[in-house]
């Protein structure tokens, strides 16, 4: 029974918009997303109002209401809506945005008509009705990410997503020409998720104020911490809709430790960290790229104990009625992953990515997907995590794959700007990104059903799916030759397969003639019926890549 | 109020009484431990019965009534006894033994008075009450082995615990003389840890039938799971205090996969199951040598769910009333050793043996102390677990070690008579017990705090306590000299150290000439301040052993 004003907006990223323009052009000419605002409906002022609008499926719809704008409407105004469809139900914290405006954004999971009813202590707020319908999705909508197959991860649609991430983690916190260069880059490179943190990052190279924090109140340490900033949430919020525009999951880093005291935001009070996770999610849970990254280096942040981290897992993911994918990043001491409110485990451990038959141990203790989200950085700097050649981390990337998991780039090279791309964003000077764009080409190519070990304890450089496909990753070896030979998983005496020499290095791919066709050698092994051996090119970096011949080409 | 009859026995281990006497020959020496009751106080059809005994504190002391004979005593009569001091409460539950003879164990935790009270469902063991005192350890007896420092052990009374275990799956179902063939062996090797199984083993080279079994009926599959056969328990409990008696840790495996329906203990129905464990923890748990390792390869016992282990952890762990440590051990699937009812992980994995820089990981996982459990076996036997060279063996232990974890010995080489180590017992072959005894002096000798990473992700082959102790293991690399550099954790400019080269294979100690004082070289890193490197002999299985020396000697 509310007498506020509603407003549906069906919100969309930029992608949808420009399919078939190119993305960087696409991306520079869109004006920002809250022009995008296809108005709908609009009733004010009656007691009972029902709005109703179209919103793809997956997609993002805006319930806008007018409510109270005095006193302290983020602590003071309770406001959810329900919605409900056939025996589905969501309920949907809405948002104090300043001015007198409330919103509450919904995300349908499915397609037809969804009908709404608002709760709130405001009785302007409250009891408000409708219904809304979700279209099909069209475009390079396939909904949000979830885990797929216990290790991987496919979007809502069924399509695969493997995940190949990288750093930037206070890229949103630059000056907003450093950030259009960053979405630049990022439009060109082949990183399809990102991390990065809401808060902004004081450091070595990282001594600049953003242009604007998410709290209200006087920098660089006076913060009222029950007054959040709008204007800041909805430029960040701008950015991650044009992250989704990209393709690029936003893996979006709720906590950190980079701060040390100078703005206090690693050191809120419980209820103060607790109100300000509530208000993120309530914001950006209906955001399809949205993750949740509780935090990055949780351990290193002094003045939290195990069991905070505990308890704001618990808020975040009772908060979110989406179960978007939920993680939180390690300094020195790995996280319980076998939390079952995290989606999957999130790693820094830059060691597990010299070896997959290190990484892969991961798998057997949290049986989630894991990545590997730090494994050092290519770069220069004098910090021990942050000078790794870019052949060191093309190489840690590969093990990380070939162990069944998935890694995350980074790179900090000195700049005389103090912009490395590992804090701010900018450009990509490293050479690794041009090699994990074959590398994903080559997962892109790989079956859907992803990668994984073939025989997890016996041979941690064959991975894929058994009796379909392998990639044999040799790794720092610069043999002549590899002999053909496979664990029995999946395979048949006759079986026929095709080979490629891919140089992970050089980029290339290699075709070997003719066929390898298999048989039984031993208990535990075939190898090629003639005993065949694929020529290598005596270089490091070589994978042998086998794919089953159904039949013979 | 009963009316039954009340004997107190103290029953201790041989060693206990032979501790000046070489063990072999004091343990054929010694007559069976049920002779070695000292009796002390008979009461019977008294109404109200106190008993008094004296017993070693961590000793075993017991209650013998006598109660109903008919029906079926194993299910219809239920017996606890309730030991108290000052504000300790004990309920050790009691059992039935047979000929109308009940017996509660109880093996005190503290010196003093403990007073007892028993409760039961049959009136003539009902109501019992008295007190014992317990006095202080003498001789070996250190008290249960407990977790310290999270990823290590010692015993009640603080003395560390290193284990470094050995494998003998069926040992005590086996011919009497074959048993004690093995007792002689385990008497002159370093292992202070078996791993054995209460039911007998079906698999290949392992077809022959038990002197008896654990249950009633007829072999090999008509099994009352209702009644147990006491005196089975009488032989198993007289082998655990054997092993007691040598400084031995009885891991003992209450459930295994190797019976394939043969005898059916693999695929009891779950009352049974639980019934099993509680029958075995009743007889047991006041053992104070005594690890429960719920299952071998639990994963492979296809019968049973996960949620049946997560049940049968707590029937074990809920009966206990001493806190044994207790574990389960995987096939395949690791268990999620993050239950806070597993003491310890007990880890199959041969691969992570293979490099400090895999084991180590567990560590991370499970935030307890990590056994590997299996690390394939030294033998020459055609399965791929099977046949590890002496060299290789030694070299996982070391590894696994340097890791800061603990690795378990295993053997099976092939014999005319099919008595392979590994599973019957018998007489070692091989030649890493040597060895392993070796690594065992170097542990014995290492600072009490145990072997931990310096550096857990950065030098995998360096352990030890920082700044006072490190192993430096060069494994299978041969070089001619290893340059002193170590990681900053613990250290100072001008810190002393003595170095000795220790040959794992060789079994020997060669101590390097002058100190090493060591200087800042790196943020990360301190060398000697010379430059000084220490001298090789270009063989794999090196280690530089590295200890501070508080004043210049």
């Amino acid at each position: 029974m509310g007498t506020g004003s509603v407003l549906w907006g069906v919100l969309a990223p930029m992608a949808s918009r420009c399919r078939s323009v190119p993305a960087p052009i696409c991306r520079r000419a869109n004006p920002p997303w809250s022009l995008t605002i296809l108005v709908v409906t609009l009733l004010s002022g009656v007691a009972q109002t029902i709005a109703a609008a179209n919103c793809d499926q997956w997609g993002r719809c805006e319930l806008k209401l007018t409510g109270p704008a005095t006193g302290n409407p983020f602590v003071d105004v309770k406001l959810t809506a329900e919605f409900t469809q056939a025996d589905q139900r969501i309920t949907a914290a809405g948002f104090y945005d300043g001015d007198g405006v409330y919103r509450v954004r919904f995300s349908p999971p499915t397609v037809g008509e969804w009908s709404y009813v608002t709760s709130s202590n405001a009785k302007q707020l409250d009891g408000q009705r409708g219904s809304i319908t979700a279209a099909p999705p069209t475009g390079d909508n396939h909904g949000p990410v979830r885990v797929a197959r216990q290790f991987h991860f496919a979007y809502a649609d069924g399509t695969p997503f493997k995940p190949l991430g990288t750093t930037c983690y206070a890229w949103t916190s630059q000056p907003d020409e450093l950030q259009e260069r960053t979405l630049e880059t990022l439009a060109a490179a082949p990183f399809n998720k990102v991390r990065m943190c809401v808060f902004p990052k004081r450091y070595t190279w990282n001594e600049n104020e953003p242009p604007s924090y998410a709290l209200e109140g006087t920098p660089p340490d006076q913060w009222e911490f029950d007054r959040f900033n709008p204007e800041f949430f909805r430029q960040l919020e701008r950015r991650i809709d044009q992250l989704a525009g990209l393709g690029i999951q936003a893996d979006l880093i709720l906590l950190h430790p980079y701060d040390k005291g100078h703005w206090g935001f690693d050191r809120m009070p419980a209820e103060a960290d607790d109100r300000y996770l509530r208000y993120v999610v309530s914001r950006l849970a209906a955001f399809r790229n949205v993750w949740w990254s509780l935090a990055n280096e949780y351990d290193f942040m002094k003045e939290k104990e195990e069991s905070d981290w505990d308890r704001m897992i618990r808020v975040v993911t009772d908060a979110d009625p989406y179960g978007r994918l939920t993680s939180i990043h390690n300094g020195f001491q790995i996280y319980n992953h076998t939390n079952p409110r995290l989606t999957h485990a999130s790693i820094q451990n830059g060691s597990a990515a010299e070896d997959p038959g290190r990484a892969v141990l991961y798998r057997d203790a949290y049986r989630k997907p894991i990545l590997l989200d730090e494994i050092k950085y290519e770069g220069d700097i004098p910090k021990r995590w942050g000078n790794l050649s870019a052949e060191e981390m093309t190489h840690r990337c590969w093990n990380t794959i070939i162990a069944g998991c998935y890694p995350t780039h980074g790179e900090c090279y000195l700049a005389d700007d103090d912009i490395l791309w590992w804090a701010k964003g900018g450009v990509l000077k490293g050479q690794s990104p041009a090699r994990l764009a074959f590398l994903k080409q080559v997962l892109d190519n790989a079956p859907a059903a992803g990668i994984d070990p073939i025989d997890k304890w016996q041979h941690p450089r064959i991975a894929g799916q058994p009796g379909a496909y392998y990639l044999v990753y040799l790794g720092k070896q610069s043999p002549e030759e590899w002999y053909f030979v496979l664990p029995k998983h999946g395979l048949e005496d006759g079986m026929r397969f095709r080979v490629d020499v891919l140089d992970a290095w050089n980029m290339t791919v290699t075709p070997i003639d003719g066929e390898f066709v298999v048989k039984q050698q031993t208990p535990y092994l075939f190898a090629d019926e003639n005993e065949r051996t694929v020529p290598l090119p005596s270089r490091p970096y070589q994978c042998v890549r086998i794919e089953r011949v159904e039949k013979s080409e």
